[in-house]
């Protein structure tokens, strides 16, 4: 399962890597890819949007929720 | 207790904001400052050593140990 969200607040590849590793952290089957312009993340796996959310927050980003796939 | 310990990776507001919150949901009662140059981040509270580092590396950055004080 395929799930894409905006994300807002990363600015630099640290803010990338650490969004990815709060999500993996959840999931570690999970794949992450953060597209660092416009904010989307992009995330395959179990996962629901609610732990998502969780995960990007607790990191000290925003989430927006899902963006259009 | 404070305690000074260098974080490398670190490059921008968001990277702070993300140390910062790792550290923190380990101990809601812990301050953390962070000198993003030098990359030295002062945590105040009872958190240990290695729970300081698990935060660390669990946000993606890199743990190098105690700083001077």
């Amino acid at each position: 399962m395929s799930a894409k969200y905006k994300v807002s607040g990363m600015t630099c590849g640290g803010c990338v890597r650490s969004v990815t590793n709060a999500i993996t952290a959840r999931d570690s089957a999970a794949t992450v890819e953060v597209d660092l312009p416009t904010g989307v993340v992009t995330v395959d796996g179990d996962l629901s949007e609610d732990t998502v959310k969780d995960a990007v927050e607790g990191a000290g980003f925003d989430f927006g929720g899902r963006a259009a796939a």
